[in-house]
């Protein structure tokens, strides 16, 4: 196989709560149960990350503790800004992009926090700007969820506030001239003094630029909303089809968005959610998933198998195939965007075990298999327009990430489909994105 | 002289936007003018500090740009949390301690990030908790600066509402049993549910106890109020004190307010603030801190200095001592706790200059001499019972905080006022603060 285009494609690593996008990653031979408060963990996969060339990682957010921790570990990072300052520390080139909350936080802290790690980084921050839509998380602030309009409202306020804080020095402010005993120019240095409906800053932010100028803009919600959001200022959205055609439908709406708010739609990348379990078989790769899935509760999952494939199955039928009667009755559920892959795999003969495993209920495409299989997943992907690169979620960090970067990467390379070394120092460099001073995109 | 007290004094050091706490630092000989952004320079601090024993780093807070940039940087860290967090990964066991405002933060945001780098830390986190008295940091945040009763009644319900989520979980929740498949104990998991007239949070917050349970608290703030909540709360308190007598003044307000609250008064600790000026001799402190004052107004502390002291003075007079004649008309202002020193030093013959060079109207007190020098003026405030302790502040990063540890601290020690090592690993232990788990602390 070889690529049919010049383009590269991009990659994200998803890394959250230290263990892992498995439940039962925690658990598992060679993780550190402890990972989850421990950052050497996190420095040691950021570096692994950077070995592997990847762009940036991503560490997604809800300030909520929404699991059962009985059995499985937080969703989520510690504190995405604090984990991705010790990576800082331990790397030199990998983006470093976290989601924070417009509809929870002040526009000044996020713009001053994300500008700190973006200097700290040497230009390597990212935000990823998503309106919050668990109510739980609303309670942990004493709020009461506003209404999606109102969210959407906001967010637009939080974000043009933030870049105008970031904006607030101009691209040579920052004299340092010890000679001349001059600090700053503060003739390059205004305030903001921007008002909004649900929040206002005067500014100025007292940080200067970073070497990508400022932060990136990242954007994860669906809908109009989301689209036009990621179309005024995104410079890289997260997304999660479960579909070539998903991906393309979302990446054309997005690039029509792009254009209409007078961008240029090259500048906004889709990452598509894929869950890679990479393994020397398939047969193993599936085993590697039985193994982390062995606390899920299997029969409540082969009822929702078969109310995905239109079939009533029951748990007694957990290590069979689907049986030839089903073959001909089974019809893919049109309201699931998964059940055609679902029923695809039934038809394939194999046990309902071994459909799940496969993942066809996940909450990402789930590709177990060898290296190769994997590569042969995105390329098919990129190659068809469905994305411009792939947000990773590893099924268990402490070997996942490592083989990742050791099997699949070197694949991409050999086909042409990533590059082998970054070519630049920051984030904007990684993505193509134009460095950005100021608060108007016209002046120096 | 040796001390005439078993106790040990307690050190703090004040690091803020890596330069140094006096305004020309950041254009200093053997100063980076970039270290402001440069985390390289504060790892380097920190670990100056913990080679010294000292028991913690501590970086004030406003969030503000409220100096003139183009003669001074700024005053305070690009965001200190961050600072903390890439400290936090150069060092093993020093305490890491910011301010955070309670007027300006909702308590969930303080209560994640400071308990993220106490178990990031392993155990070694403080939060500074003040309200904001700038009306421009409050403008940054879009709203109008509440009255003083407000801001305190604020500043309880957040303060009870930390320190409530840094409680969800109990002191062996969080068990990581890997053979029973059990992540946490969720009996010992629970939420906060507190609702005030400002805040209100519903919890719990995802994340486990630390090696100290919880972060310790400190304050700042001064008046009544300040007081009742440092009882209430605090283990330790940054205060201002110009002479022995307002130190020893507040100590006791102080330890009367813990007593107040039910607590015992050995359990709040006071950090004097201090600011030393360390060379070979007097003459070289003073030429060093001159070296420093270069860019300063000095026709207008000439004239402050006057009004501290009784007299008209004129910049012609810089360079002279005050004449016979002002010797006897001369009159300590008594508004200002300062003036005292000021006319001590006038009368002593130093020319205004070098009165100046005093620091007599610093904000902190100011001591330029020998090691031996610093280590009598401290000895005195401490064994006199003026503080704890001393919150350090030092003119020059650079090299300054190098001869503190490696010239004043052997002085100390060696006195038997300061210990020789850490006898612990956290922040409560350096401090004698006894660790805290749970909501309640009658509760395990």
């Amino acid at each position: 196989m070889s690529s049919s285009s010049d383009r590269h494609l991009l990659l994200a690593l998803q890394i959250a709560n230290g263990y892992g996008a498995q439940p039962g990653a925690w658990r598992m031979p060679g993780t550190d149960p402890s990972s989850y408060t421990d950052m050497d963990v996190f420095d040691r996969y950021a570096r692994a990350a950077e070995r592997g060339k990847i762009q940036l990682i991503f560490l997604a957010d809800t300030p909520v503790l929404d699991v059962d921790l009985e059995r499985e570990a937080p969703h989520h990072a510690i504190d995405p800004l604090l984990v991705l300052t010790s990576m800082a520390r331990a790397t030199k080139r990998i983006g470093l992009v976290a989601t924070s909350s417009t509809t929870l936080n002040e526009p000044f802290t996020i713009a001053r926090q994300f500008k700190a790690l973006d200097v700290a980084s040497h230009g390597r921050a990212g935000w990823n700007a998503v309106p919050t839509s668990h109510p739980a998380a609303a309670a942990n602030y004493g709020i009461v969820l506003p209404s999606r309009e109102e969210k959407y409202e906001r967010a637009h306020e939080v974000v043009q506030i933030v870049q105008a804080l970031w904006g607030s020095w101009g691209k040579n402010a920052w004299v340092r001239d010890v000679e001349n005993r001059r600090f700053a120019d503060m003739s390059q240095i205004r305030p903001v003094n921007l008002q909004g409906r649900y929040v206002a800053s005067a500014g100025p932010l007292p940080i200067p630029p970073s070497e990508q100028g400022q932060p990136v803009i990242f954007q994860a919600g669906g809908g109009g909303n989301g689209l036009e959001m990621a179309g005024r200022y995104a410079s890289g959205v997260y997304a999660n089809p479960f579909t070539i055609e998903e991906g393309r439908a979302h990446r054309e709406a997005l690039r029509t968005a792009a254009e209409r708010a007078g961008r240029n739609p090259d500048e906004v990348k889709l990452f598509a959610g894929f869950m890679p379990s990479v393994a020397s078989s398939k047969r193993a790769a599936l085993d590697r998933r039985l193994k982390l899935d062995e606390s899920v509760d299997t029969h409540q999952r082969v009822r929702y198998l078969g109310s995905m494939i239109g079939l009533d199955l029951s748990p007694a039928q957990l290590d069979q195939p689907i049986t030839e009667q089903q073959h001909s009755a089974a019809r893919a559920n049109p309201g699931d965007p998964r059940a055609p892959r679902a029923l695809e795999l039934a038809r394939e003969g194999w046990t309902l075990r071994d459909v799940l495993a496969h993942g066809v209920i996940d909450y990402h495409p789930v590709v177990p298999g060898t290296a190769s299989d994997i590569a042969d997943h995105m390329q098919e992907w990129f190659d068809a327009g469905a994305c411009d690169g792939f947000s990773v979620a590893i099924d268990v960090y402490a070997d996942g990430i490592d083989t990742f970067v050791d099997e699949v990467v070197p694949v991409l390379q050999e086909r042409g489909l990533f590059h082998e070394d970054y070519a630049g120092i920051t984030l904007r460099d990684h993505l193509g994105a134009p460095a950005q001073y100021g608060q108007d995109p016209r002046l120096p």
